[in-house]
């Protein structure tokens, strides 16, 4: 499948086996000058297969530490250290093997080397492969928030090698699923019935359902891109979830929560929030956390109390002039951004899962 | 005058007194929350009259030290935390009050922050009026090379207030000069002509002279940059004289050498080399020659030898596979990008002018 971004539009190419696939990776890597970046819990998984598969290339390769906390300006400009010792030129290629951290960080870097070279992905984790690694989002955390410095840098093709979802921990597993259900409930009412009767099978990574949820996910997010490269509308629907993930992720402190553990929660509000507005009905906010307890993902934020919740929302920077837009669902299928609805219907929610205490 | 590259287009406004008149600043910047970015030269000069005339607005502000050995990936970094630390949204725009250094590290920290943010840009050198602050490209330094890191990022305006050259130093005027001269004869053999009548009018800093020295300039390469705004054909013409360039400044270490006085002794290699080739004569090389003497330029190259030059050369981002892509003259106002010259011509150009001691 493609994204179709004009001149800027790439394959993403989805299977089993695809990371040491001479004939795919002939496709999607330049047989030019390369340096993978990947990090210490991957590079003993894959890196030798890819390598392999890579051959008749010059090819340097580099590893990071493991974990969201690295995903650091620091971290970046390692690989742009690398890149100039290895005398990488304009027309180098930068690929990324493992999942949405090593993606960020080494497609920011790749944006910015020269000022930007070419950038494979070979995601290995069920969120990069639906989510981080198609879009063209890049970038790196700061002590004031996520993704708070980063570039839009589309990648010139997507590896997603579905049997590396094997060696996945099967929590991540859990937690990229938590994206998969977001694709449903934003903007496909059948996948997302499709995910009630394949659940079990997906988290059992039975090859043709992860295939199928995967390339559906994929296409999902790419018609979005395509309409919106730079977010300044529809794409904000992607951010189902994550303004109220945010205030989790960031009370706990980075690397507590996976990102889709709190995105899932997230969920769980926005529907509430659609709820308390009349939009959508009680017993569908009781399918999105159905959905979420058979995933074994957790259902209960922690005990923040709304104000501080409240507060963490609003220095997230999908907030546009002090005011807070939420994604919200106009029904199970449909998500709408909307900065349009009573403040007390917004505290009452958060008092509601968040607690009311200070 | 308007840069014109679609739905990027930006405006550049030239003339005396612009830095605090209110009206222009209206048109130029955003009425919404900025960060003016300059360094400790730049701000006991100009800095409250810029702020003066940017009232009504939130404005913070910060100081850089002054120098090219500060542009560097930790200066943006201090930069990104000044934006994080005033809580700037999306919405927030980055004002650049300074020379080269300040716009394109200014420019590289507002490509990054939230993955771009609006850049105006306030130029009060006369290099950066006439070639940096036009064009989108910002950057920063590496220890292993010049701009190796950095973005192509458009600001959203220029404002050059002609009147801030009369604070300039003597050396970096003449500098700047170097660049002026790059486009007559890379582009309009009359702009070259007429520059050689009005030398002495231009360097007394003439307000109509200079005025229409600047804005030919950003003319010319204006036209040049909205025929190919990431490089990767014409503008490359814009490049006369920086990979011989390069090669003076990195021998020297950065900041020995002002970027124009070495651009100046490169235009003169570039059009030697032209003549060895028999494409111009001697006595246009003779022409450029007494331009820089007259500007009081230096015309003479440190005596590197030509084998160290040509090894500084190579390590040049702008060449393509190995092979030296070089800026040459096929006439005086005319440049042509080429590698298709006999290597042995390069090097008696090189031996000529760097010695031949290794």
């Amino acid at each position: 499948m493609t994204i179709d971004l004009g001149e800027r539009s790439y394959p993403i190419l989805i299977g089993p086996g695809l990371v040491d696939d001479v004939r795919v990776l002939d496709e999607a890597v330049p047989r030019r000058d390369i340096m993978v970046v990947t990090n210490e819990v991957v590079a003993p998984l894959y890196l030798e297969r890819l390598l392999r598969g890579l051959q008749g290339r010059r090819v340097g390769s580099m590893l990071l530490p493991d974990g969201e906390r690295h995903k650091t300006l620091e971290t970046a400009s390692r690989i742009l250290d690398a890149l100039v010792v290895a005398r990488m030129n304009r027309d180098a290629c930068v690929v990324a093997l493992g999942g949405g951290v090593v993606g960020d960080v080494a497609g920011f870097a790749a944006a910015c080397y020269q000022r930007g070279v070419d950038f494979v992905q070979v995601p290995t984790t069920l969120l990069a492969q639906v989510d981080s690694s198609v879009g063209g989002k890049t970038g790196v955390n700061h002590p004031g928030g996520k993704n708070l410095i980063g570039a839009f840098h589309q990648p010139r093709a997507v590896v997603s090698d579905t049997g590396t979802l094997r060696s996945l921990p099967v929590r991540e597993l859990r937690a990229g699923f938590a994206e998969v259900l977001k694709y449903g409930l934003v903007a496909d009412a059948a996948f997302l019935a499709w995910l009630e009767s394949n659940l079990a099978a997906l988290l059992a990574l039975e090859p043709d359902v992860v295939a199928r949820a995967v390339r559906r996910s994929c296409e999902i997010k790419a018609a979005i891109v395509a309409a919106d490269e730079r977010e300044h509308g529809a794409r904000a629907l992607l951010n189902l979830g994550h303004t109220f993930g945010h205030a989790i992720e960031a009370a706990a402190g980075y690397g507590e929560w996976l990102h889709g553990e709190a995105v899932g929660i997230g969920m769980l509000m926005a529907a509430d929030l659609s709820s308390r507005l009349g939009w959508i009905g009680g017993a569908e906010v009781e399918r999105v956390r159905g959905l979420l307890r058979r995933a074994e993902l957790p259902s209960s934020a922690p005990a923040i109390g709304a104000g501080r919740a409240l507060e963490l929302m609003a220095m997230d920077k999908k907030v546009l002039a002090g005011r807070i837009r939420l994604v919200l669902l106009a029904r199970l299928g449909q998500g709408v951004v909307s900065g349009d609805y009573p403040a007390q219907v917004l505290h009452e929610t958060l008092a509601s899962h968040f607690g009311s205490a200070a």
